[in-house]
Formats: C-alpha cells, sequence, structure tokens
C-alpha cells in the first residue's frame, strides 16, 4: 500500500520497541535544532539528545505566520492503549520524512508510575518512536520532578502554617513573619504586598499596622476541612491515597486526613500547561487556591508567602524540551499526560513555539489525551480558550481491537493474553462497536473543524475488517478516514494519513467552542454531560454540591470544566462501552484549580493515584551495566 | 594580610551572596572542562554551565598518579553555620587561582529542604561561591529527585507486594509473577533469578517448581512491622514524620504507620556517594533491605524485583555534575548533605575522578558534613574504607562565634540578631570555647595525618580573638592554624591557608582507622561514643538492643557504623557546648543500610525530617520575570 519505501531498516515481526529505538543512532539534537531554525542562544543542551528550548524564540519569530495546528485524540480505548502517540509520531514523520513537510512533533513526558507501573512507557512504538526513548521516559529534563517539588513545598508550607498560628498570638506571628533587623527596623517582604493588597492594607510599613490589621495579615486562619490542596508523588503508589499526617508527637496532635495524587494530576503541571510566559506563570501560581479561611476567604500560594518560590522551582520546566523521532522530525516534550484525572494536554507555550518555527507551510502535531471526550474535550474548551489558538484539523486514532471490545467483545485485561476474537476476522463485532468511533467523530465536528480517522492497523486485522471502520468512518462524517501501518513502517506507513491531513488543513473551518465560560458551574457541568458524553442528566453529592456553592460565593464560577473522568468510557462506568447514553453522570466532589483557571470535578469513583499490580513493568527493567544500555522498557 | 592582590572586583562591605554571584559571569563549562584535561566526550552538558562527568574518564586515567586528597570538615557549629563550604571554596580558589595548582573541589549537592527553610542554599558565600549558585541550589542536574523517585518506587513496591500477597494464593500469586505467554510458556524475568538462588533454587523454568518452592518464592511474607524503609521528599515536612498510609476504603484496612524523611538521607543517596561503579551501584540497591519476612529472614529491593529499576533511574545520578567557583576553578558536585543524619559525604566516584584529573602535583579538596564527630568520623571510618583512598591532610574550620558559643556565650538563633558578645571583643570568652576545638584536634589526630585549622575571619573579629584561636589550635597539635578572609577577598583571602595545605600534605601521613569492622556491633559504636564523643558509656532502648540482636544473627554486623547524632555537641544533647564528657549516650533505635553498607544507630531524639519556622527563606525567594533572574536566594 505505501507509495513510499521505508527509510528505516524495518524489519517483520516488528521487534521490540527498545530494541528498535537503540538501534537507530540519534542524531546530536544541535542538527535537529538548526534544521528548525533555531539558534544557538535559543537552546540549552541537556546531554546530546535533548534540548529545553528558551521562550525567546518565539518573541523572535512574532510576526512570523503560524503553521497548521493539528490535535491528535482518540476512540475510547481499551486499557493497552490504541497507539494514539505511535499515530502521532507516525503522522509527524510521514510529514517531515517523506512529505518533507516542515513539521514540530507536541507531545506530554510519560509519567514514570505507569513506566513501572503497567502501561509501561510513552514514546511511541515499533518504527514511530520518540528516541531516546529511555531518556524520554525517565528523568527527561526534571520537569515532572520539579512540578513534585513545587507542589509538595506548598503543601508543606500549609501544615507548618497552622501549625505555627496555633501556638502563637497574632502579635507574636507578626513578628516572626516581619522580624526586625539589627537596627529594630520591620518590613514585608516584596511578596507580602500581594496579601496586603487582598486585604485592602496599602501601608508599607509594619510597625503602622493596627493590631487589628496585623491579626488578619498574619493569621489565615485556614479551616483544616477546606484544604483542597493534596500533596503528589510521581509513583503509583496507592497506600498514599489516604493518609493521616502529623502523627508525631512533636507535631501536638494537629492530625489530618489526606493524601498524595499522582504528580501529573499537579494543577502546578496545568498551570505549567497553561501559562504564557514566566510572568503568567508567577501570577497563576501565586493565585492558586489551597482551601479557605474559617471564615470562608479563599487562601492562595501568595497568601502563604510561597508563590515566587514556586516560580523560582519551575523556570526551566517553562521550556519545552526538544527531542527527535526515529526519522529525525523535531519533537518537543511539554507538560504532562493522564487526561483523565488532568488536562492532559501539551502545553500552550510548545505549541506556539512549534507553530512559528514551522511557519506558514508547516505542521505542528500536538496530542491529546485519551478520546474526543477526555483530552480532546480539554484541548477545545480550556486549552484553547487560554493561547487563543485554533485548530485547523483534529485526528482520531482508531483501532480494530477496541472497536471489537465496542461491539461486545471480551473484556482486554493488561498483562493477560488476548481473547482468539481480537486476533482473528469479525468484521461483525466490529462494525457493532463503530457506534463508539461515530460519536467521537460527532463530538469532533461539533468544533466546526475537518476531522480525520486514522485506522490504526496491528498486524491481524483484516481487509475486511478495516474497510468497515472506514465506510463508518465516512459515513459518520469524517472527512477522511486512512489505514496507516506506521508501526510497522514508521512515517512511510502513514502517508496517506499525511496527505489526508494535509488536505484537511486546506480547507476552511468554524472553529466553535461547546460552552461559554460564564454560564453556571452546573449548566458548563450539564453541557459536557449531555452534549459530549451523552449523559441523562447529573447528580451532585452533597460535598459537590456544597463545593460548587462555595466556589461561586468566591467568584470561581466564570472559570472553564475539567472532568476527572474515566477514559474506558463516555459514561463515568468503565464498562459501559460503545456509545451509552441515557446514564445520570454522578459528580463526587469539586475542586477549583483557580491558578490553572478551571473547576475540576471528581466523576463517580475516579482515583487521582494510580496503584501497581501484582507484577509491575519493573520486573523486566534493569541496566545492563557493561554496556549501559537500559533493558526491558517498554 | 594577604599577599595577593583579588582578582575579583572585591567591595566592601560584602554583598549578598546572589549579587554577588550574579555580577560574575560564568565561563561556558567547555571551557572549566577542557582546562581540565577532560575529553568532549567525557562529560555531557546540561546547559551552558553544568556538566554530568563520565566515568569514563576514570578509566582514561586509571593509570595515572593521585593527586593530594584533602577533607575540610568543622568544629562544633552554631545554627547559621560557620563557613565551612565558603573556605572550602575559597580554599580551591586559593590554590587554583592564586597558586596556580590543579585543583577540583568536590562538594555535595545541597537539598532544597534547607534551601527554602532555614539555612538557606549551600554554595558558599561571599567571594567564595560556586556559580550559578541558582543552579547548584535548586535541581542541578536531578539527582537528588532520581533518589527520591527511586526510594519511593520500592516504598510503594512493599506495601504493593504485601496487598496482593493478602488477595491471593501462593499459586495465583506466581502465576501473576511468571504469566503464561500466549503459547502457556512461563519465564522467570532476570531479576527473579537473584530470589531463587537466595531460597536455593536452582531450576530456571517457572513450571518445575514445586508447589512449596512457588510458595517460597512468589510469597515475601513481609512482616509489617520490621519495615525499616520509609518513603522520602526533598522538602522540609515535619507533617510526615510520622503518617498512617492506607486509610482508603479500597486499601482493604491494610494501614500501616510509617514517614518520610529528608531524600538526602535516603539510603540509595549512601549508596550513590558510597559506589564504586554502575556494577556495584546496581548490586547495593538490590541487596537493600527493607525488612525481614515474619519467618526472620531479611527481604531486599531484588526479592521485590525493583533493584534494575532503582538502577535505571539512578543511572544518570552515578555521574559527578561538573560546576566552577567565582574565580573559575573546577567543581565537581555529587551525592548529599546532611552528615547528621546521614553519611554526609561527597562522593567516592567524584573524589576518584578529581584525584586523578589533578595529578600527582595537584589537590582534591572534598567536603565532610560538620565536625570531627560527625562528617569526617563518617569519612574516614566508612568513605574511606569503601574508597580504599587516604586522606593526605584534614583542614578544620572554626570561627570566633561558634567558639564564643562553645565558651558559654548565649544561645545562637537563626533569623534574630547576635548577641552582643558575639559582636564585640571577648577574647576570655573564646579562648574558653577553644576546648571545643581542641578535641576536634585531637579526633583528627588521631587518623594519624597532619591538621590544619582555618580560622574563617568575620568582620566583627578582633586581632586579639584570632591570635587566641590561632595558639589554642597550635597548642593542641595542629600542624597550623591559619586567619583567613576568603568570604571577603575570594582565593586571595586564603593564600596562607593554602600554602598552609601544600605544606601539610608534603609531609609523610601514617593513617589508620578508629575501629575495626568485624568487631561487634555494640563495640564500634561504643568505641566513637567515648573515643570521639568523649560519652562514658551507651544506653541501648529496648528497640535498639532488640535491632542489633537482629542484626548480628542476619549477619550484618561487620558493617561499619553511620550515627545519626545532633552536630550542634559532641553529645546527643545539643545544649551541651564546649567539650562535653562523662555522659551517656542514648542509641534510641538500629537501622541496616546493607546496600549502602553500615548500620545506622539513632542516637537520643534525631530528627530524619526537618521542620519550616514561621517564616521560611522562601518568603524572600522569587523571580524577576523580566529579566528572568533569581532574587533572594541565599
Amino acid at each position: 500500500m505505501p507509495n513510499y519505501k521505508p527509510l528505516l531498516p524495518v524489519q517483520s515481526p516488528v521487534p521490540e520497541d527498545i530494541d528498535i529505538a537503540q538501534s537507530v543512532p540519534p542524531q546530536h539534537i544541535n542538527k535537529i535544532a538548526s534544521s528548525l531554525g533555531l539558534n544557538e542562544d535559543e537552546y540549552d543542551l541537556y546531554g546530546g539528545y535533548k534540548a529545553k528550548v528558551k521562550l525567546t524564540v518565539r518573541d523572535r519569530l512574532k510576526e512570523a505566520p503560524n503553521g497548521k495546528y493539528v490535535v491528535v485524540a482518540g476512540i475510547t480505548p481499551t486499557p493497552l492503549g490504541e497507539g494514539k502517540s505511535t499515530t502521532t509520531v507516525g503522522l509527524c514523520q510521514a510529514l517531515g520524512a517523506y512529505l518533507n513537510k516542515k513539521v514540530v512533533t507536541c507531545i506530554r513526558q510519560p509519567s514514570q508510575g505507569p513506566t513501572f507501573g503497567i502501561k509501561g512507557g510513552a514514546a511511541g512504538g515499533g518504527y514511530s518512536q520518540v528516541i531516546p526513548m529511555e531518556e524520554l521516559n525517565l528523568h527527561l529534563t526534571g520537569d515532572i520532578h520539579a512540578i513534585t517539588a513545587a507542589n509538595n513545598l506548598l503543601a508543606s508550607a500549609i501544615d507548618t502554617r497552622m501549625f505555627h498560628e496555633r501556638a502563637q498570638s497574632d502579635e507574636a506571628l507578626f513578628n516572626r513573619l516581619c522580624p526586625a533587623d539589627k537596627n529594630g527596623k520591620r518590613t514585608f517582604a516584596p511578596v507580602m504586598f500581594r496579601r496586603l493588597a487582598k486585604l485592602g492594607i496599602t501601608k508599607t510599613n509594619p510597625s503602622e499596622l493596627t493590631p487589628e490589621e496585623k491579626g488578619r495579615f498574619a493569621r489565615l486562619d485556614i479551616d483544616p476541612e477546606s484544604i483542597t490542596w493534596r500533596r503528589v508523588m510521581d509513583v503509583n503508589d496507592r497506600f498514599l491515597r489516604d493518609i493521616t499526617i502529623g502523627r508525631g508527637k512533636e507535631e501536638r496532635g494537629q492530625e489530618r486526613g489526606t493524601g498524595f495524587d499522582i504528580a501529573v494530576s499537579s494543577e502546578i503541571m496545568a498551570v505549567l500547561a497553561l501559562a504564557s510566559d514566566l510572568s503568567d506563570m508567577r501570577e497563576r501560581l501565586g493565585r492558586m487556591v489551597i482551601g479557605n479561611s474559617k471564615a470562608g476567604e479563599p487562601v492562595t500560594a501568595d497568601d502563604l508567602g510561597v508563590g515566587g518560590a514556586l516560580t523560582v522551582l519551575m523556570k526551566d520546566a517553562i521550556m519545552p524540551t526538544l527531542m527527535q523521532t526515529l526519522e529525525k522530525t523535531p519533537v518537543l516534550v511539554h507538560a504532562g499526560p493522564f487526561a483523565n484525572i488532568a488536562h492532559g494536554n501539551s502545553s500552550v507555550i510548545a505549541d506556539q513555539i512549534a507553530l512559528k518555527l514551522v511557519g506558514e507551510e508547516g505542521f505542528c502535531i500536538t496530542e491529546a489525551g485519551f478520546g474526543s471526550d477526555i483530552g480532546m474535550e480539554k484541548f477545545m474548551n480550556i486549552k484553547c480558550r487560554a493561547s487563543g489558538l485554533t485548530p485547523d484539523c483534529a485526528v482520531i486514532v482508531a483501532t480494530v481491537r477496541a472497536l471489537k471490545m465496542h461491539g461486545g467483545g471480551p473484556q482486554v485485561v493488561a498483562g493477560t493474553p488476548l481473547h482468539h476474537d481480537y486476533t482473528s476476522e469479525n468484521v461483525e463485532l466490529v462494525t457493532k462497536g463503530c457506534s463508539n468511533l461515530t460519536r467521537h467523530i460527532e463530538n469532533a465536528k461539533r468544533y466546526g473543524i475537518p476531522v480525520v480517522i486514522a485506522i490504526n492497523q496491528f498486524a491481524s486485522d483484516t481487509a475486511a475488517e478495516l474497510e468497515a471502520v472506514r465506510a463508518v468512518a465516512m459515513a459518520s462524517g469524517a472527512d477522511a478516514a486512512v489505514v496507516c501501518n506506521h508501526h510497522g513502517l514508521g512515517g512511510a506507513g502513514a502517508t496517506d494519513l499525511a496527505e489526508a491531513v494535509v488536505q484537511a488543513c486546506s480547507t476552511k473551518s468554524d472553529f466553535k467552542f461547546l460552552y461559554e465560560p460564564d454560564l453556571p458551574i452546573k449548566a458548563k457541568i450539564e453541557a459536557i454531560a449531555t452534549q459530549v458524553y451523552h449523559a441523562s442528566g447529573v447528580e451532585y453529592s452533597p460535598e459537590a454540591e456544597a463545593q460548587i456553592e462555595k466556589y461561586t460565593r468566591m467568584g470561581f464560577d466564570k472559570l472553564p470544566i475539567c472532568m476527572a473522568k474515566t477514559q474506558y468510557s463516555f459514561s463515568h462506568d468503565s464498562s459501559l462501552k460503545g456509545a451509552p447514553s441515557g446514564f445520570t453522570l454522578p459528580i463526587r466532589d469539586v475542586r477549583a484549580s483557580v491558578g490553572a483557571g478551571f473547576l475540576f470535578p471528581l466523576v463517580g469513583s475516579m482515583m487521582t493515584m494510580p496503584g501497581l499490580p501484582t507484577r509491575p513493568c519493573f520486573y523486566d527493567i534493569d541496566l545492563d551495566t557493561t554496556s549501559g544500555q537500559i533493558v526491558g522498557l517498554s
């Protein structure tokens, strides 16, 4: 089928991902940078194959026209994943290495939780990968570690502040916060003026504050029950989901129930993804709300005096990391995955840099996590609203395997062999499951843009099955539907897809959002629930009701919505496959990510910290200490 | 006093550390590397001012002679610190930039806990600093983050394994650990052969194991009460000292009391500091003991299948980070601080590389945390035993301020102005406090090496006070005692010290350890307690007694000892200043760091997780978002 001969020395059957990745020597990242038009002073090397790209390049190219903007999402996946990252990478290899377009792939940094847990890494697969895959899957350039450090510094500041407030009078607290120097003079730290302004205190000399003002300034009086800020870790550690802290006798009985989330779900990750520059990031980090005072006033990171320190911890993370594909096309890695429990899109900054670097005739291919109901919905309604950018085309990745599951096929479980239904022809099953694909197409078309279906071919798929999917896709309103085999052939297997994307991007689009942010909170939740998920209605727990009431009172009701929902169904129930409708969507709780700029409803029993299976991926991972090469990473 | 004119544009009074650091443009690290004789393929750049040095350089220089090896420690400090890092850096600036010696400074990576907490950063100070100081004090090249990730992956593996073992039969566990492939064939992961060997099972085909062998292999049967492995975080978070985990209903009642330590106290940090190469690190990480089975057998990281994954997480951390001083001499940053609750020395690998790079006429100046009773004792008895290296000279840093405190001066508290006693002349007070210095000199001389006292001059010290210290030092057996002012003058202020060190290193030394490792555990603890601390005896809690008995039974009694003791006194009681003796040293608990290779007694109420004060350093730290420069970091 391919019109192009693969440039990579492809083998069949396709070897293990890590073996392919290690068999292709990467170019020095200097070469990738220079072919992309980056000046030498516009990036910092991190070894020979990674570089952090400075935001100054965006300033330099301010007046240059943007390239075409393509978002890649998927249908509702099986737990094995449907090759969305692989397709994103394969499409870019096709555009760059075969169609000779300027292209940048914008993907998210993998979390080490899944890398060592169930799913393995997230560098793509087969002959469509980002390399070195071990660099991508491990620490990369430290962005997630920076987020973890910042998130947990803020958490520590909260509990410690409550501890010191319990032990001290207003006067003592104030005197400690504004200590006298050796001449007896007290001064406010610059960050303190943010709190003073919020309190309406305009005095600049601490000694001039009245006792009442000193008390209001120094005592945050945080209501422990209201704290929504949790600690995070980039490890799948289920035993940290619900914990009691402060049990030591030195903590004098200040126990509290709280827990850890996976690091990528930190609000700070969302701030990174949505910030437009350092200054915007500083403001967002400072206004993050961690809970409220006993009087009901929101308490922010800047109230705790820590907004600046958080920014300092995040100053390098704001730069996307340049890497390359197996076929030497450039990749920008930035922000994080987990579009189910987080925002789950690559960053605004990475996309903006990519669009400028590729120029008018080029392409920025950006990945959104999971389906049109998850990462793509958040891409459209949160990320595009933040960036002002609009996509020229959406690509939806579908597989025969997942569609068979939606048609009623047996359960697919990671780590156990696939049922025979998935490895032999069953056109009826796959056709039945196409209801899922149809709904994703309808969801994507709602935004007024062209939609291209990438049918990611597996070795056991038959021509009849693939054609069945293609036919349903076209009948459902897709602008194109293309079978591709970039896993087995690299970019040569995705040239038809690439051509379809080029064609789609040349058609006129008329982008529109799903909802307006100034609707009431419930109206926005219900717009997503009914129009995207096809719920018949929404049910709120008493906690959720109370939070909605509170956030409305606090003035946070104009924020867009970032739903935390399972990726395995359009509904909250992961066992409801295909295109369910008529269910009632349960909202368990609502949190406010005021710095990131969205409200965060938790749907059903959605977990914000994954666990490890009996036999985690880490069993296979080791280092060949002679060669220094990693083995067993997938 | 200086014979040399400062090369830096020094000002008086000395500006803020960060202002000095940001006023001196660093050289590109390429230049530092090449002047040190590193080939371009022997390091990886991390931006323009940091590089990770590959261990291949040590192989290349295998036959080259070592330089002189100098360890820097201090007297018993005040909470403000006595400028030990500053003196280490100043000495190297003097050696390199003024005496034209080849020199490498080996320092430890600062912890972000203190950076944002009480103490601030650890790049040195004044005109003797490592730059860029903000790079050093923040994420550097991610080593501590890698340690945190590895430590917590192991922690998660422990609780998760107990969880899955509770829920499953031996057979089910075994089948999950060795899943059948699509042909029904089961295989052992390579790491599993380590456990099989330990169990004396030589079969290589999982299907051939008897049910009893399957049970022994698959069920670790960890005794939850025995678990000594704690989670870590590089944040001062006192509310994580004692926590209860597993309180969620999905964890089915498997609650457990545990806690977090500061990341630098992780055994994995000690493994990094003491490992000789990748292969040795792999073995050490795999044999780390996390607790024991209900039958009393030690359970290791490799029993949990995670030793390889830990190594993979640590593969880049094993490379020291090259930086530079204000006077462009090279610095290797590696391993971690907190010599009170950890090993607290720079790494064996960094010192070995430094000794080879400087060559026979050159100097490797390595820092040990705190006093002769803390970091230096561990340097001599743990690190030198691991490396086979022996020091040519010890430098002990003393200040008039700390000696006045030891003489009975008022309490010194961080964040509050110094008492008048410390800022005006009081020769009697300082002379009285010299008992502390005398004991540090005696402790250091015990190892059979020359000892040089660096009297780190502060602006308010008088000539009479400085002379009093010098006289006591010489009378106590020091080989030299030199007043220096590298804080105010850079290397030019430490040329006398540098000449004294050069001289001391040319004298013959006769290195000996304090104790032999094959002594019983208590005998080793008592050797340190009586001979170094001057305790009259040691008192063991019942927990400590039980652990000593257990570790002796398990065969871990031949390991050296790494005491966790306050740095603020020779005793366990930080209020006992000067040179206390006759006290009974309480041992609260003993842990075994089998991978690092030492036993870890906890002395008194020593905390392994610091807290934050009412007004942490973070209040002053912010980013100037226009210039991108950090402000307020100290």
